[in-house]
């Protein structure tokens, strides 16, 4: 159970402007005496800087920052909780899947590999690539059946019925099933066919849906926004876990920057910071960040040698003909051939991809 | 009525790789051909470039950017339509309100000033206000009753009981009201009470969230998401308007990028560019811009002096007692005389804010 | 004189890692100890928060972060000095010219408008555009000599001839002369011929320019960098100032972000925050922002609103004959209608742009 | 030699403006015609496209963008030459050293590992940080001599002095030595002594600089600009290049982004894209990326995984009493150990880093 009350405190620093004169920074004291906290002040010729440390929820930054003389107020603790490696000193290890498919493991030493089309198009060429990618060695198995698209004239997605679709071929293969969630109304409807809700990019901060996410004890892939810091992300994670589901995955796919010769930049110092600062796993996504299948294969090594848990990577078997990111999409040899150097790289961070005929045997 | 079949034609640029054979030449040709368009090739001594031009939705560009040699594909319409300068010559003047409030136009000539405070907190802080707001030129009431906050730890508003707060209050002023929706299934719930609805810059890309609110015969105030182009933001627009809701106001608030000093970086920019590619009126949010009150005023003359329609300014009488924003809100006295440079500028660009003691009379 | 030791103070705070034992905080506190400085120490459950204020340059931020157990250092005293509103309270009022050319004045309720073609082509072009900027408002001429191009294969000027023909048409004109420097070795050569320096947005960070141009007695006009915060702009100002030349004019002309609807994204917000740290005067570059100059008025109007002291803005009698950036300069004629709003703009922020018969009048 | 007349052509697709009269589209076929170049059309129902291949040089993109009716026109060849993959197909494989010490490769299969101190603070801790980094497995030592500060009150390095400590330094202990460059001025006293220049970060479009380095003999570390794409990067090489030295190595050591939790975001993309469309070798700079020494080993892993040929790391003994940078500078055992992974991820991607054994015996 989480109690804020017990194992956490806040801390700021209050910097007051040059010159303030001393009855302005008397009422930051007292206004901070009055929070219940102790204010200690560093007297500068120039400046005095006042640190605070109370507990949680009983600084009001936003009032302090409000009071004459303020010029900055800086938060020290981490705005998190739950999402922090103060909360969870471990790797969490993330459990997907179960029922008629396997439990699929990430985080820790457990690396994943999910894999599939972009969007499902229909029954056959679904079959046909997850037959394709779970051969190359993906375990989980992914597929849009509502497409978020930056154009209404854009294919939309088919929708609950290819949901079905992508359940009874996860079932069939024994591969638990990750798929987007766009609208809070959509959660109640696909609870009962996923193993893991994708949050896109666009959704990572429609709050709304994260707790909407948060209320079922499904996996929850969260994408990091695209102009999301790792802080910003990691409070979103706070949201879906702050409801109870403890089974968030991270997922850096790129964010947006002045290059212009690919999709996005993937942030590839994100891996290392986020596991600084959160015990949560976290996978990376080469297909949307580069846009482009030359560029994918060299965004999955490098995730994997920057310490993610794994890859979610795009494959079809006629990228012409797919109905949305067709130019992104991998075809099968090409992702089997990846996925042999991603294991390679996976030993040398300490990592390892399951084998899906193990999982079976389980 | 919108009838793409009539009225818009698309074209795209093939550029083929260096030294592409003869055969995946002949065949991207063939496929445009196939398609129903007329190729156009351009062959140089290392590379050939191919432009097609054909009826609107015929040129599938993920196809052709999946054949073999092609190294880019590039669109020369663009992919927003009904948000078009193209489609609609003249700038759209767009009405808010009516029944018990007057209608406020925004749009062409008509400068529109919408102000209250950044959360509605109680009922009394809100008369307040949108008396103050009211005095200092203001003719819309804005006032948040749903808040998203990046953290699932802040204050998230009152919900429905404000927002008739905000009716009430609206009614008794004689002004329009702006509220935010953050979720499809609130739309339904705040449709008899709102004015206009806000679409917040992280929900810009909620593509269910547009659709639900085009669905509406209300005002959209489409705030400019933190990543955005101009581009994106403009297709948002599109998912308003293609649903029939011809009503929707652009609303710049900053972007996301390196600078640190400021919270968001406000693309000044963004008012030509918008100028020239869309109809659609568009206004200026320097409260969220700054995030401190000290560079609101500053924000919004230079927004009204690039040619907005108008500014959405927070203002509190007590912003150190805000349980959101207080920062940045202004305080009445200084707003009123910020309104009155606002005026002068918008001279000088040739647009006009109304009165409300005229509006009230018509 | 500039004395750090007596007027300026510095102040750090530091955060220690969660779980830090208490040997590694006793270090750090001997080690500001040992520096001469007083620490304050603020402990918390988890985190132990330590503040220390010394003397300038005592306090040894690079020694402290690489100390066991500290998270980050956080500096509270602004690095720059001469250039910031502690050092000198009111706006500097700085003068360009004098000998043959009138004395232009810059900063305060002084706003200067440099004109010019972007590069010096010929004799005749030069003289023909420089009275057409004349007429039209300009007070100082502007012209490249030297041409920073991203492609070495680029037209890069005609070099000290065409600075000889600049300073006969400023003295001819009765109009001081505003000329970028691109190498150290070119200023010994350039200082007796020009009025002002500029300092072009690439080379902001070329210290060894900025100290050289710092020796001399001329005016700096320093571009800001296209991935320059405005910290980093003033540092630039300070290594200028801090070899005795106090004539450093500001200029805004856009930074880097994802934005790809015009060449840079004009940060309007580095107007008031600018002039919220530095005395120095500010001007704003329109031109070089917007790449095109169907967007130049509304950047150059923003600028102005938002408090700027002037604008620096190419024109052209025959942009398409242009030898560089053709495309963003403006017509004479639209030059001329854009500086009567701009007159009107000023008022407004109460400034005033100098009319040349007046200044060649005293 | 360098024929762009033979070797390369040029062509652009110029987009007309929606209802441009005929005449306008003529004049821009007519004035493409006196160009000697041929115009095609793609004549839509409301807009034109018109393309044109011609001999490089040939067709002025400026004159073209500012004929009356071009809404813009878009290069489609790349403006860099020497720096292409067209220009050169393989790898290219540069050596740096020679003379009293051994010829280090990089480039192809060839993977480089220069190491050293941040600054060269004096000879002492010069020699003992070289021996460890030699003991490490570096085979080319680098260190500053000229440091370029954002404030011009920081340590700005030792010169000349220093770098005769370097020379000594690299042939006692068999080590090519790459010495940072900062000014015009420089190049001809630091070129007897040096094998590699550096050209850092804020100096990529010092375009005086890269000519002068361009006219030496000796190895050129290009550093990515903090706000260059590839396109511009590439270009900068260019300028080198052009000047007939061809020993160009480009790194990459971050971009400005709006992430926060680092110093600078590592633009991994930017090694598959460089390598793309360049032949030349590009290694990565993860400790200026990170700016923090627990971030250093997961990039410089990442940029091995991605494609580099190689990294650029700072080391120290004792990193809290260096004078700059201290806080990135890996200890000796940890880089030893760093290097031992970089080795393993290598041969994954079929690469190999020398053996300074072996160098010396060659």
């Amino acid at each position: 159970m989480y109690a804020p009350e017990n194992d956490q405190e806040q801390a700021v620093i209050i910097v007051m402007n040059h010159g303030t004169p001393d009855a302005s920074i008397d009422r930051v004291v007292a206004e901070i005496e009055k929070m219940g906290s102790k204010a200690h002040l560093s007297r500068g010729q120039f400046r005095t800087v006042i640190g605070a440390v109370g507990e949680e929820g009983t600084l009001d930054q936003n009032h302090l920052a409000s009071l004459d003389g303020v010029e900055k107020v800086v938060p020290i603790m981490k705005p998190y909780k739950l999402a922090s490696r103060e909360f969870h000193e471990d790797d969490s290890v993330i459990e997907i899947g179960g029922g008629k498919v396997p439990k699929v493991k990430v985080g820790g030493t457990h690396a994943m590999c999910i894999s599939g089309p972009c969007a499902v198009e229909n029954e056959a060429m679904l079959y046909k690539i997850a037959k394709h990618v779970r051969d190359g060695g993906a375990t989980v198995l992914r597929g849009g059946v509502y497409k978020p698209r930056t154009s209404p004239y854009s294919f939309q997605g088919l929708g609950l019925e290819a949901l079905k679709w992508m359940r009874a071929c996860g079932d069939e293969l024994g591969m638990p099933i990750c798929v987007e969630v766009m609208d809070t109304r959509q959660v109640a409807d696909m609870e009962p066919f996923v193993d893991c809700f994708q949050i896109g990019a666009r959704n990572m901060q429609n709050f709304d849906l994260l707790k909407e996410v948060g209320k079922t004890r499904k996996g929850v892939l969260l994408k990091r926004g695209l102009a999301a810091t790792v802080k910003d992300w990691l409070l979103s994670a706070e949201y879906v876990l702050s409801q109870g589901n403890r089974s968030v995955i991270l997922c850096e796919r790129g964010i947006k920057t002045f290059e212009d010769s690919i999709r996005y930049t993937m942030d590839i110092s994100s891996i290392p910071v986020a596991a600084a600062w959160s015990h949560l796993p976290m996978i990376v996504d080469p297909s949307h960040a580069a846009g482009k299948r030359d560029f994918v294969g060299a965004l999955a090594l490098a995730g994997m040698a920057a310490g993610a848990h794994g890859v979610i990577i795009e494959v079809h078997y006629c990228p012409s003909e797919a109905q949305c990111d067709g130019p992104q999409a991998l075809l099968p040899e090409t992702f089997k051939s990846l996925m042999g150097q991603l294991r390679e790289i996976a030993k040398v961070t300490g990592k390892q991809f399951a084998d899906i005929g193990e999982l079976a045997a389980v």
